[in-house]
């Protein structure tokens, strides 16, 4: 009796590790240590082959700034330079030792990921207006934060008790390294949307959020192994992109899809593809809508990759003025979990005082989410709760119709199975009196910024 | 043995006839008179009470435009003055006979729905640049046309072969009435985007479609039963609202999940609440982006409607000016076809010329959107075949990430089943030689304007 | 502009109407009449070509004996000579006139059903113990019954209050003619079983319904437009095989998934495939255990046929004594309805006076449905309600284990949504005292016979 | 800012280690020692309390016997005796210190569960005909073996190429312990079926799995920490049940759905509880036809337990001759791998001699298995590779039809997306030439007794 293929060309089983993490430590002690910034000069951390299953695991996106304690003040006062620290980046090269080139397309296989053991909790929360703000920071201007605990599959928080999901764990940020053509074309089109101004038409409607982007910055720079005392750094930390947007290499897409057996399709810019992934969160929703916003945590993913010889130009028709201008694509995995009922709310391109804007999805897409919010809060949850649940329960973000103008629908699904209470609307109204169930607050700290906030001009 | 209800209470079982469609006859031939404006004044064709079932026919929204056959011309001459004729309004009043007031929700259940027996088809198109275009019209300004067949749950177009899906059948447009203090507000927002022109700030990176808004417009205008001729008609046509957007009262939200078995929650402006419906879908994507953009068709509905007295200030808040300020919500059905593999595209706010927006979706969306006609075009199919299959299958578009400064970054997911071949990246690319089935093309009848059109400035 | 095919090609998309149903007459009324036994002989009713759509209406499967009241009397007095009213059979033909032939498999999709319009309702019942009886008859050996409600894709009884889901409608029976060949293996090992009595151990532990077999019987044959006095009549009388069981030729196989987009691959044994159906169920669960078990109604198909030359051979592996000795097999289709959260109960092959048998998933299954019957009636529920319940409502019956000696382990899968009260178990226990809502019951006719009834042995 | 609740009564998250396993030790090795029997005076390996996240690390069932290679000689010879290692008991207490109770309802939440870090692979297996065989064993007799690998969430095997699945993770082997009353219930009713034989009522059709039962055995006993040379040993392991089938308190029920995020309520009849756990699972398909028939692992899991005072009495009705004779019941989990497409084969209880049964549904399940097979292995597998694949991937089995006289009639559903080909049914019949991929086949040990084996009377 023949078996069908050697057991000895099977890869093994037990990923290797490439990058471990000790969250006692700092980005910058960890061994390999960690980078914030895309760079193409950034060294590698080690080089796995086609099919070969290995392990990264990942500090959290503030490098551990923020605690599990019951105040928002870390929050508020958060070090934006240092957050984003990333593992890798990892080359990748075929069986043959070839290492993947740019014009191939890199596919990275979500075989596993996870919580660290030992470090099962983690936090959402919003920022300061001053210091990075939030979807609806106009809205909710001050710090926030809410705690959660994992209990296996599940996330709950003694911040807004009553609700308990599944959480569908992805890294919110994974992508390749740019090459240099690639670094110089983010930094001149983001530069531009700073110095244009808060008056220029690309901004449409959402004018809230502070800053409008963020250029190289070398205070907080973390470059992998690069001394930072080297010329090398200086030089490299002068042009680094910020992580904060996705990009054509993906990036920090936070897109909550990308988690268990899905199949992620990225460009190849530079020699061995480099790449880099963290920002783990445990659970998201779609939008990411408070900004510090899934279930932060740390974490570890087990991937496979392969390479799609010249892939970009088989698959991926660039758009733009160079043949960089791609996006990755990608195959979502079956284990995402199973809701039935939803509860949605509509929003559409007119503002909150009124204003018609013109088939603009960002706008109609708050205007959904403030609805939820408004109505969620009469279940015993302040706004602030559910502004901080709306950012990580699994609830779904969909552009709904964008071509009846002047008003683009967006549109919010919220599983109704993540409460303990029935949301749905009845006869007679939500619950009040002893059957209304107040559900405490989430941690705040006060704005004590000057910008104005959001008055409702309804007079109700 | 006593039964536990008398079976006299029960409602029967075979729904009303309120509103029937003889597809022969045009929109002002029906009886009862259809109409296709937003207006408070328009006499009601009939009520219904509390819990009762009943049916309502529906011509497609271009009231028999659009032939089927296999030339684009008629989508490229279409008269939009004339366009979603609407069947209605239908009064609601409770089981003691009073009405539904405004300030209640009225809740409609789609207790089923379909195309008409006999009519079994439906088309999509794109209109031509000039004459109300698309999402994509910079891209395509021509008109386009595809003719879908049904066979029973499913849908296949002589125009796009090799695809075929189950319908998510559902009412593209279906609202309460405007109170005459909603109608000006609607009125007065809408004519301001046009007065301020396409240089205002409301506008964002969404430049490419026309017309801005469709302000009131006597002619071609049908308000029911009210005598083309009178006072009353004159009147009510210069002021009554045109329903290409969606409002606060619903109205043509071309969500895809208002189908089987969901309950949509409407606020009350007037008494009796006034439903009207029409424009019904096959199937839809999200986001609708070709325009005339769903399976268009004629159809029938079955509903049930119940009223919450107080309804929408106990669960609806307004924001903005006035209490009117409000959005329905609703419960998704248990009947969504069911799909588990989907292939994903991502797109971020830097527009197809390499500039940066601002946190803009519909940018986002767009480009996503882009991204997956470009793919699918490889597979035998032309780009102006995927355009609109895109705005007619069951896709989905998510508003991924909101808050990464600069990039909102927003999904279209296809499901992989709907195609007769397998359409995922693999080492060796896409089909060539034999192994690639060309699809033929859509009808087409070119662009004689003179816009410029969108040229990739990509060296590729 | 040139389109990728014909439109001349294209199938009409109205179905053709092959067999149309007057419910306020008899089946042998109808025109063209309908049949009650399987037979090669019984003439055809009409030939359809490959791909054509068509339409089949069919009467319930009691041809009418069974009321829209509140007595179960005719459930009790029910004639069994004279069900399972078929129509058809159709024969099938590919597009150069070539009927399908024996040794073909005849591919049937179901690409619509439903209800009939303007009767839109049903039954489920169990049978008195004298006449049919049920899975649990010696638990319920009365008549029962309940009248169902039709709303859309909703059903509701006011039988059964507090419940109400979606249908998952499909046809009980269905399936091909037999050869003569194949209708005397069946008549021979059918009547084996009879003869041999209920001692034999081809009866494992379920000695509980009655009869064991139905042979041939003359009495209330209905046999197509075959004359009732003529002597083919008389021949084909005797030897045409009953309903009851499904076969080699699908036939009453009572699976819930044959619904909207399901594809069906037929064994033909008889020129022309002789396709047959009826019986068809607005809902059922897995097992339709109460017998007259499904929600029972007239109702209509609309059907597409293909037909696979050769492929009994290359699909179907015959075993048994001859080729005929094969089955069906299906593709489940997109729309059924979904359910998140299911409440499982466990069935093991010890049967209810605690008597060990050995891997009799009938048994286990029997078990499983008594706990769940046992456990449902505590909410409010009479057990015969829900006894009634888990024969129509969508409950997924499950072989979880078959291998453990001596017990085979089945599980009976109920979907909570379909309550109207959270039926999960909690700390205090099930509702008491003002809480537990009473649900009347559903209205029986009292057993009259002298067979033994289940008492429980359990001191409790 | 007050929070809702103290973070100090939070549970710790990370779950307490209760029982670590060395996968290179030996089950009596192990610290604490497992156990592999039935026994109410098993000594507690550890003690948790309500709501506390605990781990308990598990062997494979068979303690180490099989390895991972080529051959299947071990599981041909494998010690029947010495299977089923279990991990426990764990006591149970509530918040108050008071242990569970008999008459209460220990709820069981499966909150995570894997394979062990480091020994990420399984096994399938069939055995000897002389040795336990499996549910075809009339078919198959020899031993076979197919080693699984696990990559994050999939599994494949070098032995069944082809094939890849997400798994779905849970104990075959979770249960409470019996009472000594319970205890000797079960020896009673198991040494019954040994003693009337083969040509007992109670097998029905199923006489091809050797043995009928497992009396208590003392040889290859494992009874924790009592020692082996102890008068207690000798009592207990003379009268402890053998754990092959599933029973009242749970045991080797073998149902897939055990999954993560499920629930399981087991009855309480010893103090404490006393859950033991093993036998884990990373994929099985219902009925788990192969005996060594899952994919099976070593593992870890993550509990929460709960108490329900009282609980059986409120929802367990008993049935049968004691108090004891109730049955677990559970909910399922939110992240079972979600599939669309699944091909499914009938059978009826007509034996594949074509003799005919008694609404047996075993039969009729063995009968679609059958089918299965057969219709796989055309499309380049060996039947072998076919019956061992459905023994573990995630097919369904249905009870679908168990009323209609005399056929029950039972279905399997295999989800298409598991292979890498297209396994439905075309014109032109399965491949062949070169476009039939053959796919080697399982390591095989052949039969060397002298039973007889099914020989297909079809002759053909």
């Amino acid at each position: 009796m023949q078996t069908s293929a050697a057991s000895a060309s099977m890869p093994p089983n037990t990923p290797r590790l490439i990058t471990r993490i000790d969250v006692s430590k700092k980005a910058w002690e960890q061994e390999p240590i960690l980078h914030n910034r895309w760079h193409p000069d950034i060294p590698v951390v080690g080089t796995v082959e086609e099919g070969e299953l290995f392990r990264i695991e990942t500090l959290d996106w503030t490098g551990g700034q923020i605690g599990d304690n019951d105040s928002a003040d870390d929050v508020k006062n958060i070090d934006l330079t240092q957050v984003h620290y990333l593992s890798g980046p990892v080359a990748v090269k075929d069986g043959c030792g070839e290492p993947a080139h740019p014009g191939d397309i890199l596919v990275v296989e979500v075989c596993n990921l996870g919580p660290l053991p030992g470090d099962e909790w983690g936090f959402t929360g919003t920022f300061d207006r001053e210091n990075g703000g939030g979807f609806l920071t106009d809205h909710f201007p001050e710090a926030t934060k809410a705690i959660w605990d994992f209990h296996g599959i599940y996330a709950q928080s003694r911040h807004i008790p009553g609700v308990r999901f599944a959480g569908l764990i992805h890294p919110g940020l994974i992508g390749t390294a740019p090459s240099a053509e690639l670094l110089a074309i983010w930094n001149e089109r983001e530069r531009k949307v700073c110095s244009d101004g808060p008056e220029a038409l690309t901004l449409g409607g959402c004018l809230h959020t502070r800053p409008l982007a963020l250029v190289p910055e070398p205070e907080g720079a973390l470059l992998g192994s690069v001394p930072k005392d080297s010329p090398e750094f200086k030089r490299m930390a002068a042009e680094a992109a910020r992580t904060i947007p996705g990009r054509e290499n993906g990036g920090n897409c936070d897109i909550k899809n990308l988690s268990r057996g899905c199949k992620v399709y990225f460009p190849v810019f530079v020699e061995g593809a480099k790449l880099s992934m963290g920002d783990m969160h445990f659970s998201q929703g779609d939008g990411e809508v408070s900004f510090c916003g899934a279930i932060e945590m740390s974490g570890f993913l087990e991937l496979k990759c392969e390479i799609l010889r010249g892939g970009m130009e088989q698959y991926m028709t660039p758009m733009g003025p160079t043949k960089l201008h791609v996006m990755p694509l990608f195959e979502i995995g079956p284990l995402e979990p199973r809701f039935s009922e939803w509860l949605v709310f509509e929003g559409i391109s007119v503002d909150e005082t009124g204003k018609q804007h013109y088939l603009d999805a960002s706008i109609a897409f708050k205007r959904a989410v403030l609805n939820c919010i408004d109505y969620l809060s009469k279940f015993g949850y302040t706004k602030r709760q559910i502004y901080l649940l709306l950012s990580c329960c699994p609830c779904e973000g969909r552009v709904s119709g964008i071509v009846d103008v002047p008003n683009a629908c967006c549109t919010l699904a919220i599983p109704t199975a993540i409460f303990d209470q029935d949301i749905r609307p009845k006869k007679g109204g939500p619950p009040v009196g002893p059957k209304l169930i107040t559900r405490g607050d989430a941690p705040m700290t006060p704005y004590a910024g000057s910008l104005p906030t959001f008055k409702n001009p309804c007079p109700c």
